[in-house]
């Protein structure tokens, strides 16, 4: 019922257990394409899995540490964006993201993205946005980038893919900076 | 950040955390015109009273039991609207919903239960929506009857108000008659 | 330990989790008679499934929202009734029973439904118990209208039987009304 | 509603909520009379706290690992006896009771006891029942002797009475022994 | 990280999850020794099973209701020593342990004994150990005689082990007593 | 009972209950030293919220995530050194510590973070470990700096403390570089 219009034939929505089989099918139909970066693919072996992981974000979106939503494309859907569980006390939050091979392309996850980072501070008046992004994975970092993030740091083999270390570029942006930009 | 748009300047948003002031000082600004018929509003002492009923409804939310959505006038919370814990046994739910004066007599909640009426059919899927209205509650009673509730029976004392007690007129609606009103 | 003897050769007890076995073989002996009016014995597949509603029954009882008692017949566990949740801020309940075949056309239900009827008004202080019933069972429906209740509407299709929604028969009885005919 | 009946005019009844202020009552006005030997009279400040303790005791009869229950003697409230948790690796279980000072000397607890342990080896199929007294409560430690239960030993220092340490006589019984005795 | 060393080759350690497989090794190489005083053995199928009481062991350490600590002898695991759940009202707890057939004779277990002991009325505070060894057990008993501990009595048919009632010998300890023996 | 000595005089322990009033003396003793770059240091405004503490980070323990333990310098705690859960998908974890002002410029905390991380690669078999500190705590810094982690970045205005934002210079450490710099 409720979504986020980001342009036409684009929104996104938290996504609920009644979604757990179209989202398992656009996984299971992108796995060759999502695993060089996903670590959570190969597990992700049925749609009893995908219904875990949406009840265990409904659960985080319930205890007000943010929410994970899906992202509808010409009213299929196409990927997801979400919130690690949010600092309050700190007032910052790190966001994830991914997109299904045939959205690719079109700006979907910059306007995404760009949607959630104002919520981050404006709804909820956080001071900070981060996002880490696989040091190989441009296509990624393309994102915080376009947006206006600073590149602030190297977490070295933050991330364990498959067996592989990879190193983490880590983007800050802060809500001062958000406010001129968006002015 | 998620909402659903019911016309220019109305929309229903999920009742989240950062809410309960807002909430709060509307009830207490409505506090005698609400008690009239909302057995909750004298037990609504403080904004952590509300804070409390936003938590349990959200919990209620990651449990796929249906949701409590605030209705937005002119961007001033105005009300709300939300389900009982949906039957999935029997595919039924019962909502309930409450305005503040101001709003009233705008066609509010008309529009607000049509909505969710509509999202209990074609998104849960539910074969039947009822509500129950205090006998004398005749502005509440409006709202099914508009919508092409049928009238079903009378559950006598069903509702404790304030130390009486008050028949419940009860009102039910199938996919089937809803399928065609809609077309 | 704890008996609520009806008449001789006739009691209630509290179901606990040493019936699982007795109770589940009743169920499955009767499962042509009692599927055509119960939605849970095709799901009741193994005495495991007998405890788990034991278990989920007695947690309900320890919270003070009602018990489930069994019906002990010539020694025999012979069929259950019991309560959903209670209203406390209504002060009012809903009950339900079920018996076997065999246990039929003598007067068991009605003596079981008095009892219950009774603890309601008088241990448990509620001021309405109500009974609701498939329309096409009449043997049910003869319970209530056997002990005063009235009939109060239909609430049409509101229960779902293996496939096929049934419209259901709601009877209340008040407080007041149980007081004289108890006098 | 649930019931055992000792002898006219004396029963036991699953202690619930709604028996909280009678039992705090009973407590409250046998206070000189029950810390001489009960370590928890003090902290019973208020019927809160009496009914936290019956919401245990419930919380620990669902769970299937005994109960507690009320004595009711010519229809008032006067005292209690339950379970320690059921160790059904081992099939065993403690009992412990109190009495208020009007119901003494009329045999009440001796039947109360009596009913438990013919349950605990009849209903639960345990193996050993065994009760301590502290050694200067001779009162307590008369009724499992008249019950015929052994004296197995002394548990120095076993129990903290309002900061003093007191030693406890162990009794037990064995079902075999129970049996023969019955018979 | 955290060990007490008893002696040169010869430390305790709180069991932790990483552990589970050196621990159900030894039980396994030693189920024909072992199950004859321990009624789990049988009941330890597998890894999982050790893993599962070892996280029931580190949830009782963290509610303060007394740790379960591995023995590790020359740097390879050799048996366990623990706590019932500490009575802090009475101010007592239960040990018990085991020790693989290799680290048998050795000294090992009077020498962790006498650690607890030590920890549970110098560091906790308490008054009274106890432990509970079986009539035939001849060689645990020897633990606690060898400590100092009195023999209080015999818990008649105490413990089931694989079909058969054992009784178990109760021996206790006074803070009082081991002082003067510490001192 | 478990610790971990450092060298003679220092030792880390498991923080459990017990301690709580020692640690909140310390706490209290050191507020206007403390609160400079702990943000907890005024919320911590008695032994109870101290007690809480410990309980949360035992459960944390109990759910293999990691642990806090104490620093005790010459038999009296002095600081606190701990784990933000681990994570075992990445294999990582971050780590955190303070010091009393009368236990600085003594290596101590040097050499528990050195344990620390010695356990991290070594028990836990962890990748990476990695240490944030505010950028104007040039005394924390130097603690990762000499064990020789890498400053890998800035987590621009990434903590709050007392209504100012501070930047946090990220350290990482590898196991790989661990082992050569252990060798």
């Amino acid at each position: 019922m409720f979504s986020k219009q980001l342009r036409s034939g684009l929104e996104l929505k938290l996504i609920e257990e009644r979604h757990a089989l179209e989202v398992f099918s656009v996984i299971d139909a992108n796995r060759a394409y999502l695993r060089e970066w996903l670590p959570w693919v190969d597990m992700t072996t049925s749609p009893e899995v995908t219904l875990d992981w949406i009840r265990k974000s409904l659960r985080q979106f319930a205890k007000n540490s943010g929410f994970h939503a899906g992202i509808w494309l010409d009213g299929g859907f196409a990927g997801a964006i979400g919130c690690q569980p949010i600092s309050w006390l700190n007032r910052r939050v790190e966001i994830g993201y991914w997109v299904a091979k045939h959205a690719q392309g079109k700006g979907v996850m910059t306007a995404a993205a760009r949607a959630v980072v104002d919520h981050a501070f404006h709804e909820w008046g956080l001071n900070r946005v981060q996002i880490q992004c696989a040091a190989g994975n441009l296509k990624s970092q393309a994102i915080p980038r376009r947006l206006g993030f600073l590149e602030e740091g190297t977490v070295r083999e933050g991330q364990l893919l498959y067996g592989t270390y990879h190193d983490l570029v880590l983007f800050g942006m802060l809500r001062s900076a958000w406010r001129v930009k968006s002015a």
